[in-house]
């Protein structure tokens, strides 16, 4: 090869020595340029083409540096061998994905709805600018692994007050939801671990202990939650509860299964309890019960809380106070990996809670539940004589179970779903093997469906509620 | 017990009803009212108290719901057994935790510094403050576990024009980090998987696999980077390799062993190449060289990138590209876990790349970074005759090794430490068997430092680099 066949442009925008390196790339693509074929010198591509010859230079050292073509001292550019062929598709490849539109149902009582109406937005923004102006720099350069300090004083502060959680701030840890705190409680647990959940439970996070390799054994629940008895006779050495309200069957743990559980955990030094205490804020009579970790003595409770379902899902913030004796498998096995949550997130919640605004937006949503959660008890008055409400009182969903075994759950949730009112069934969040599952076709199989009102206005609540009553009938 | 020696105070602002309930709790707590014994009724304490009945009954009914005492039909209110006494402590147990400052040095030349002074701050919360007020509502709900479609459909046609890479929305996953991504990889590929890591490579991704439970395979590299023919008699089936800057090398990979790599992973269907695209952005000679992803037909490559290095560390928002085959197990296995990235975030993120600051950025970034680069190299002149520069034009570190072994990478770096100066040593980010590291030690060793020079301004790269020449002396 002696001469090229450039014809450079100097109109269309397009540096020249970006011209020739694509011409060039191009050529050796389509191989009319062969592995080993020398280039013409920089020295007479610029003479020919009548141009600098620091810009054929840069041309040659950018195909240099992607390993088109190689300079060999005193010889000159050289064509690189290349095993394959394979080059850039510029074909437009961008789609919309489609996105599901649940458009058929009228009123959707799911138990994971939120009201963001009271939300003080404007002191969110105003927070948002504060910090933004305040901080600058320092704000965004790279935080604590465990979460900022100042935040985790804030929630120490704020656990030690309003759940009675005794903690230091190194216990903290701060993530980007619950999903990525039990991911990460699977790291610092390490492998080969039995954990006991309740049935029914929490399926998700059931799945990801699943994905950290656990063995999941599924316990039967009376009125007091997680049987002991079982618990006693089984392999597992964690125990995953939910004792202020748990979910999906609204139990509120007494005292004494706590103590229950809390002795078992002591028996042994490998045994811990997970409590999630998911949405504890929200309790309608009397006051907040403590957490259970308030009553560990012995080290035992891996505390979970979240800002998700208190302030809004999309605020990607949750936090786990660890019992001191994992904290040298947590610096071990994660401590080593960066925040999940952006400083500036840390800093606003952090002045959100300190200036006492979150209190204040508890306090109000408390409110506004409690008469959306009167509302529904209300509109339930029809359904008494078929049905038992049970989880009231407390969190953002109740439980109807049915009196008569004439109706399956299954035959609710499709009655309702014509009706355009979508409710959801018990066996969602229930375990259960094949053969229970069989033998249970003979057994007394109470219905059971979850309403959810959280999401929904009174208007809303009493309205879908009549829906379902006629729907039921 | 017939009789409660509670005395209430009207004036202590706390309500009556707590005030029954924390006399009736603590005494159960210590032991007066034991298990089983019968409390008074609520008329009988109402009337001894002379405080309106339902107040009595709001603190029994706390009582009740707490399961310190039970409720039994016709018969009363009693003490339920409790096992073992626990109770609340509310010792004050915040306390400040170590923050280790690293005083002792007046400069610390670290590969993984960034320059945040000209960052658009003003740009960024102009953004956030008409995300907030424009987006309200709807930005605080959940949002697509993938990420919002909007920001995924920026994010592809950024990478279309600014790293070639092809792909659809559906392929993008947006991650809190590249920490989070290589957990979540973890997930998505499964158990059992064999890593093919250069030698040096990046340390945390390495531990991020070994707590995936994979095999890490330490491959040798020549100046192509990772050595094909040991790619090639491995077991492994992954390989992770960083092709526009290799870390902590500087190699930048050219096309041919580019195209070696993605023949070996063609070969058999469930091997993969991992390329971690982490500072691409910056590249001071000639335009930028297409991520390897670009050149892949076969869908082998498992692209990532980061705004982290390019915008902030506190930004928490990573992505990564799956081939098209991978989305069946990231369904399977990952898809049911929440992102991890805020929707204001994103929000705010999308906003900035698609007005086409992030571009502008970028670009002044690059013209600082170049310039910081160049002063680098000139304040490296001195330091010529006795080492050898590698891993300039790119990224935000060059790589020093000497010429000659009279002088080991300890000594190095300590003289350096003694003269407040920190340098980073190669062999942090090596894997050596104890076997090699001991023939080695007869073999020339060859003693490599690592400067980052991102985070300096350029009097003090000046500085800094003239108190190291000094020191090496």
């Amino acid at each position: 090869m002696n001469e090229l066949a450039i014809t450079l442009d100097t109109q269309n925008g397009v540096y020249l020595y970006e011209q020739i390196y694509q011409y060039i790339k191009n050529e050796i693509i389509e191989g009319k340029f062969r592995s080993g074929e020398r280039l013409p010198s920089t020295r007479a591509l610029a003479e020919h083409l009548q141009i600098a010859r620091s810009t054929v230079e840069l041309a040659y050292e950018q195909l240099v540096s992607e390993g088109y073509i190689e300079s060999r001292p005193y010889k000159g550019y050289f064509v690189c061998p290349i095993e394959e062929m394979y080059h850039l598709e510029h074909q437009k490849t961008i789609t919309k994905e489609e996105v599901k539109m649940e458009n058929s149902y009228l009123y959707d009582l799911t138990p994971n709805g939120i009201e963001m109406k009271a939300f003080p937005f404007s002191t969110w923004k105003k927070i948002t600018k504060n910090v933004l102006a305040e901080k600058q720099r320092d704000i965004f350069e790279l935080g604590h692994p465990k979460g900022d300090i100042q935040f985790r004083n804030t929630i120490c502060r704020y656990l030690h007050s309003f759940r009675g959680v005794s903690c230091e701030p190194e216990q903290i840890i701060v993530g980007a939801g619950n999903d990525y705190l039990l991911l990460l409680l699977g790291k610092i647990l390490g492998e080969n671990q039995k954990v006991a959940m309740e049935n029914a439970t929490y399926q998700r996070a059931k799945r990801i202990f699943v994905t950290s390799g656990y063995d999941i054994i599924s316990l039967p629940m009376d009125k007091n939650g997680m049987s002991i008895e079982h618990l006693k006779n089984s392999q597992a050495n964690i125990a995953y509860i939910m004792p202020s309200h748990q979910f999906p069957t609204g139990v509120v743990m007494p005292i004494g299964r706590r103590m229950e559980l809390l002795k078992w955990a002591a028996e042994k030094e490998k045994r811990y309890l997970i409590e999630d205490d998911y949405d504890s804020e929200f309790r309608y009579k009397g006051k907040p019960i403590p957490a259970l970790q308030a009553s560990d003595k012995k080290e035992k409770v891996i505390y979970m809380g979240t800002f998700s379902k208190s302030i809004a899902p999309a605020i990607r913030v949750s936090f786990m106070v660890l019992p001191k004796p994992l904290l040298k498998n947590y610096e071990e096995n994660a401590g080593f990996l960066s925040s999940t949550v952006s400083r500036i997130d840390q800093a606003i919640l952090n002045e959100f809670i300190a200036a006492g605004h979150y209190e204040r937006y508890l306090n109000k949503m408390r409110k506004i539940y409690r008469s959306k959660h009167d509302c529904l008890l209300e509109a339930l008055k029809p359904f008494s004589h078929r049905f038992q409400i049970s989880g009231e009182n407390a969190g953002l969903h109740i439980v109807l179970s049915a009196k008569e075994n004439k109706v399956t759950e299954e035959q609710l949730v499709e009655k309702a779903a014509l009706a355009k009112v979508k409710v959801y069934g018990m066996s969602n969040y229930e375990t259960r093997c094949e053969k229970e599952a069989l033998s249970e076709k003979n057994k007394k199989n109470q219905a059971k469906i979850l309403i959810g009102y959280a999401g929904l206005s009174e208007k809303e609540i009493e309205d879908a509620l009549s829906i379902l009553e006629r729907a039921w009938a």
